[in-house]
């Protein structure tokens, strides 16, 4: 009998061994995709691509046992070489090739240059052929980074006492209502796919007290904006036993704090490639929805026009405000207008017109929105009869507040859109691997 | 202005900070839920339900300031008290309780017991109570190891090198086809429900060599079975530059083994309030498709039906036997039918009757699906056209292929499933927060 008993380390190397071990004139494998060749006449440099980056190899007729005009870009290959320092290759290093073993091969050539610094394509072709565009380094870069925005997310709220959940996304009704929902049908029954997992995570709070999901969630919004996605991650926690909803606001921050921590730790080289600079998160400024809008009202002699919502121009100024100011990126508006707000929005109990709720903007967009929400059973019920809901279509939600919960409250981050504002892209399709738009349904 | 710089230490303590620093006869804060109430006349213990579990209070009229009949199970309180040392409590010590402040009352007495040891209820009942079930303390220990579960499979997987990532769950068409798909209208275009991230994560393949994703998965299967559910948490992966389907197999024993050793380690108490016992996953068998078959036709004398498929009752009686004979509760079982596994799958180069592929059964029940795929273009038209697929209908995913793909492979991991089978419980839907099935889509 065969039996497998775990991962076996190979004689194909990594970037980080040769980096870690030098191998300084040894002869070492190592595979790789050829990301491009550049013939020089008496040499040719053959740059594989990996996870980590860039590997520089040599090509010498008469020293590599290969002929050179057989290799294509994007084969996929192992070559055998002498590991020789080289300040000006990537990593300092390269591979001075003895032979060349092809693994595989492409039927075509690339459409789009991914083996140049900038793709200089549009957004649409980069987007129709992201399945190969995003080999390209510093696009596949922004997604590196996002992956440590998660598990920086996921790091610090564990080490919070949090729990992490995975609700269903498939659900009877969304929370938040409206006309943006997917709706499908399910074996017979109406259904729709989860705007937020508002309801289960708020349910998850009565029991593991602190609770967070990273997870998709479903706007069917026709808007087609730079800054809208219908299918989005969303980073969610919820906790109990707050004193008031400045806990969550600050947690909020501990998570930033921890997130600019980790990419700074873990994430050096894609920020570098990228030319990002973390914004400072040491404290972030919290002010009043209604005092923000007559900050910006006064300090850029501007007209409110609504006093009830923010207009997307109104939030770039509060953010211009806050960045001259006081030199921040992010800055909380808090106690957004009650008729803005879900029905489960805790209202402010000196002033019910408002709500103890919070958005988060980073360079002038929205990135979060949270809050307190309602835990008494009969502020609920008479909060749903006000708006005219019937608390019979969501009486498994309402179950939590009738047999009893803490008083609690939480939040939700876009991830694509935190991403985008740390990258200073313009587009929130640029930091989602593949964006789902009112017109992309593919790839 | 306002700032907000992060978490405060608060007033009220954990019970990790009461086991780490002991607080002998000091008064403390501690909040949490009320769990139950058991009035002994001279004294009633009042059993406080926290995240990390239960804390024994001790009400003593006259010296607690607050009228008993007045507290309700399932408030939540913050309560000052005394700390003392106590061998039959939970945890080892009391709090003699002094001041007991009400933050919230339920509406209701309980509909079930929760505070039992075992709720003694029908499956059905608990899972219509889910949001309130899920408070007995043994109910919600299967989700912290379902936790653990997926931590150790992304830390293992980062350790490896692999990056995660986070693929649209709305898609053009699913990677399994079939008729099992959640069919939905995307603005007036026909999308499902991803089956799985099958080509997504191929594709990502070819951009970082080693990616992962933890996400919900959707299938339309009209089973009503202990072991389907219609949405679930996939644990996938997908690694590059494989030699063979083997070093997929060596990856998930790897991953399983840094999933046992994590439970083991931060998931003690859990572990010991749900009785399990951590199967050993220091090596795994691994038997052919046919082989096993034959060894279960041999050793139960029964006969072979289908030689392509394994029914249910096969998959348990294998699962049995290398129980039997070599005390694994795991085994991978290889060289699927070419006929029941998807176009994308590796055909076996020897026998193009199998695959390069596997199932992982635990105690007799598949929890992975995994093997190499095919990454030559030409290769995978003619199995599209063998099989009378149109390659015009997955363009995109084709795309991979066309413009050159390592030789790669990877797998999916059931999460309930695994859990389910860990845990020893005889339902899926006891190891899902919220499960969906046929019937069930609330709450």
């Amino acid at each position: 009998m065969e039996f497998i008993d775990g991962v076996k380390k190979k004689d194909t190397l990594d970037i980080h061994d040769i980096l870690e071990s030098g191998f300084e004139g040894e002869e070492i494998r190592i595979n790789g995709a050829v990301h491009s060749i550049r013939d020089m006449g008496e040499v040719a440099f053959v740059i594989l691509r990996k996870a980590q980056g860039l590997v520089q190899c040599v090509y010498e007729p008469g020293v590599t046992d290969f002929e050179l005009h057989k290799l294509r870009e994007e084969s996929a290959v192992e070559v055998l070489g002498t590991v020789k320092k080289e300040e000006r290759s990537p990593h300092g290093f390269e591979i001075r090739l003895k032979e060349i073993k092809v693994l595989s091969k492409p039927a075509e050539p690339l459409p789009v240059p991914v083996s140049k610094w900038k793709l200089n394509t549009s957004l649409e072709t980069k987007l129709a052929l992201r399945p190969v565009s995003l080999r390209n380094i510093r696009e596949r870069a922004r997604f590196r980074i996002q992956e440590g925005i998660v598990r920086g997310f996921r790091e610090y709220l564990f080490c919070q006492g949090f729990t992490e959940i995975h609700t269903p996304k498939i659900v009877a009704r969304g929370a938040e209502g409206g006309s943006n929902v997917f709706k499908l049908d399910y074996f017979g029954k109406r259904a729709e796919l989860g705007q937020s997992p508002q309801f289960y995570k708020q349910a998850m709070a009565g029991v593991f007290d602190r609770v967070f999901e990273t997870a998709p969630v479903f706007r069917a919004e026709k808007h087609n904006t730079t800054r809208h996605l219908n299918e989005y991650t969303s980073l969610d926690f919820e906790m109990a036993y707050i004193d008031s909803f400045e806990d969550i606001m600050a947690m909020e921050t501990g998570v930033l704090q921890a997130i600019m921590a980790l990419l700074k730790k873990d994430y050096k080289k894609e920020l570098e490639l990228l030319d990002v600079i973390l914004p400072d998160v040491s404290k972030i400024p919290a002010v009043r929805f209604d005092r923000a809008k007559e900050l910006v009202s006064e300090a850029y002699d501007r007209k409110i026009r609504n006093p009830y919502d923010l207009e997307p121009e109104e939030e770039l100024l509060i953010g211009q405000y806050f960045k001259e100011k006081y030199g921040s990126d992010f800055v909380f508006v808090t106690h957004y207008p009650s008729k803005k707000r879900p029905f489960y929005a805790m209202e402010d109990p000196g002033d019910p017109r408002f709500t103890l709720s919070f958005d988060l903007l980073f360079k002038g967009l929205e990135v979060t929105t949270g809050g307190q929400r309602i835990h008494d059973y009969e502020m609920i019920l008479n909060k749903l009869v006000k708006r005219g809901m019937d608390p019979a279509d969501i009486e498994s939600y309402l179950m939590i507040f009738k047999y009893g919960m803490p008083p609690h409250g939480g939040l939700g981050i876009g991830l694509e859109r935190l991403t985008m504002r740390l990258l200073d892209e313009q587009n929130v399709r640029e930091t989602a691997l593949f964006p789902r738009d009112v017109t992309r349904l593919e790839p």
